[in-house]
């Protein structure tokens, strides 16, 4: 861990990180984690990370505003690290000729939010933290408590009570202590901010505790380990997709990209797709609009970990999209469900806020926003056995038989391979 | 890939993999694939699999019936090297001063039965098979589905239609053409061996098709080299906890480590336990008995992964334990479910039939089969996002409040760090 100060993102105010935990006094805007970035480059090769054995986000320990946690064998120690696929099949169905999926559904509890709880969940450690509070529309608690729940820590997770069951479960097995909040997500993120004032706990919330940012911009950090061809100085522009809610996972990927800029470790960072559902549009709204003033929504869509009125993180998350080329693009539902069915025909099982980073690159190149010869990588976010319920709907039921070669072969006269790749 | 010979464990007759696919013709016993060892362990040195910069069950490809497949970005190409934690608070909880848990729910299709279809698949590609039927609990068939998507095959999976919703949801995104069969698993495995015959499909059920185990023995090669401390002469014996429902996982666990004995790579093999629910415990019962023939049971345990009337792999289940110094216990349902939430509390969320080797630790400590100097291992079989029903019956559920302080302050007096570790 390398010495840090915590800067506003807004009004560029800096704080000591050792007096002060989450965003700005001033202005409330995002706090971000700045580092010596010359004397860091000076003393940091990148071989230094590129050659580790630990196949986890701690090998970016010296880029990180943590120590890695003590010990080294439970899942706080597995986090990120994800595989990147190359899928032929799924780039033709997205009319290109090479994609990369990178599948942060495999992290300890199936979503990329692991990574933001287990930077989180270190740094509660060092410091001697015992609890810890967070809304969440699922992942993030999810992350939480599983990561808590590896360190010996306590978690308190305020979910809307219409998460997926799916989510909640997984909250309640990790042992956290769980309040189904009878609102909406924002409702649930006032009450985690009042109530860890009140009882005296640590708030993970995502767009309010600065290292959340800290531990989602290893996604970048792997890509570009993962990707080395993208980087070199005559490689065609990558154009990265994300789904956005909050906003702080793009804004995230965003600040890994930035840092190894200023650390000289690549010359340019790869235009960044924010990519909303329709319902829940409110930072697409505002680069559609040229604003750059985050206008809250009634957001209303089925993929409910991007479902979010206000995005916590929208600035940043704006900029993402502005400061690198990219751009914001929208998504229906009906677009998100077939792009389950897409992803998964390809062996990727994603959950809806997942899939529409594909649906959005479908998107972005209907709208002629990515050109041929660009590569193109999608982030999926989370596993889709987090929300069975979006799976169903993605696909048609499979058909009940008898257990009898007769009853198969009034289904199934002949079989002909299916036409489905 | 190295040559070898097909040979049925029970009656020693040999094949020629180049013309015989699947069971003995003679007597229906399983077959086992078998190299030239002596010569192998000339050619091959370990470290030419420790030094495998390959963090997948393709590292072990020397050691495999298959080549790796072609390319190298899909899923198929991501399968095992799950992570081995070592879980010091659930170590306690089992009365233990040390505890590893292998976590085969971080697989692809988050189940370990991805390690056997990955092999499958690679065969069928190599030998231009262009479908591949299984029948399935649920998590093979899922495996099937997810491999094959991934290579590009296509799938056709009979599970019964008891199956937990989140598993077929599975099958369907991943393309596979799913029959839900009114019936019992073992209906499911009889219609496909018909189906399969009369469609021309080749087919992979466990415990008929032979390069299943050769997939499922990557898990013991992986311990050999996750926990080399366990393998040095003078190490306390290593005791290995798997579920067992057709006692293929158990059986394939074995093989890894006969292979690695009979290439002088390791001088004993740990003592594998085989758990079984008290509902579904056909192998547990002969073990008992003393016998070496398997009969069927009436089988019922909400653990739907090793809920099997007749085990395909019976014998060789039985085998794996009375052969390395191990023994089958049984556990209730009531058992499996708190050790879902025990595992939840360490962090690890696993399906009933994953838990049920965590139950099966506790029960084995209580009856003193296991010495307090010994080593321990558990081995989770799957994610628990796979059955989402049987995590809800393993916790309380959350209470639901208004989005005001008021409303915890009511539930929540006061904030008492929960003693839950």
């Amino acid at each position: 861990m390398d010495p840090y100060i915590l800067r506003c993102e807004p009004c560029r105010q800096t704080f000591d990180p050792d007096t002060h935990l989450y965003n700005c006094p001033h202005c409330s805007g995002n706090l971000d984690v700045l580092y010596d970035y010359q004397d860091l480059a000076r003393r940091l090769r990148p071989n230094r990370i590129t050659e580790s054995p630990d196949g986890s986000i701690w090998r970016y320990s010296p880029l990180l505003p943590v120590d890695p946690p003590p010990g080294g064998g439970t899942p706080l120690h597995h986090v990120g690290w994800t595989p990147l696929y190359e899928l032929p099949a799924l780039a033709i169905r997205a009319g290109r000729s090479r994609l990369l999926v990178k599948d942060d559904g495999r992290n300890p509890t199936a979503s990329f939010k692991d990574r933001a709880s287990a930077v989180v969940v270190a740094h509660a450690l060092s410091v001697g933290i015992r609890t810890i509070a967070t809304a969440s529309s699922g992942n993030a608690g999810a992350a939480l408590a599983g990561m808590a729940a590896a360190a010996g820590l306590e978690a308190v997770i305020f979910v809307p009570k219409t998460a997926p069951p799916a989510k909640v479960a997984q909250l309640l097995v990790f042992g956290a202590r769980v309040f189904l909040v009878d609102g909406t997500y924002d409702d649930a993120f006032d009450l985690t901010l009042e109530a860890a004032e009140a009882y005296g706990w640590y708030c993970r919330n995502t767009g309010y505790n600065p290292y959340t940012l800290e531990g989602k911009k290893t996604g970048a950090l792997e890509i570009w380990e993962q990707a080395p061809g993208s980087f070199r100085p005559d490689a065609p522009p990558l154009n990265i997709f994300v789904s956005v809610g909050d906003g702080n996972i793009i804004a995230g990927i965003h600040k890994g990209f930035k840092d190894l800029l200023l650390l000289g470790w690549i010359d340019h960072i790869p235009r960044l797709y924010g990519v909303q559902a329709e319902g829940s549009a409110a930072v697409a709204e505002a680069y559609r609009d040229g604003r750059s003033e985050i206008r809250p929504v009634a957001a209303r869509t089925l993929a409910d970990s991007i479902c979010v009125d206000l995005p916590r993180d929208g600035l940043r998350a704006l900029r993402a999209a502005t400061e690198t080329g990219g751009a914001y693009v929208t998504v229906t539902d009906e677009e998100i469900l077939a792009a389950i069915a897409d992803l998964g025909s390809a062996g990727v099982f994603a959950e809806p806020a997942g899939a529409a980073a594909f649906a959005g690159l479908k998107a972005a190149v209907r709208e002629g926003l990515v050109k041929d010869e660009d590569d193109v990588l999608v982030f999926n976010t989370g596993n889709g056995l987090k929300d069975i319920a979006a799976a169903q709907r993605a696909v048609a039921p499979a058909p009940v038989i008898e257990p009898t070669l007769q009853a198969l072969q009034r289904i199934l006269p002949q079989h002909v391979e299916m036409d489905n790749r």
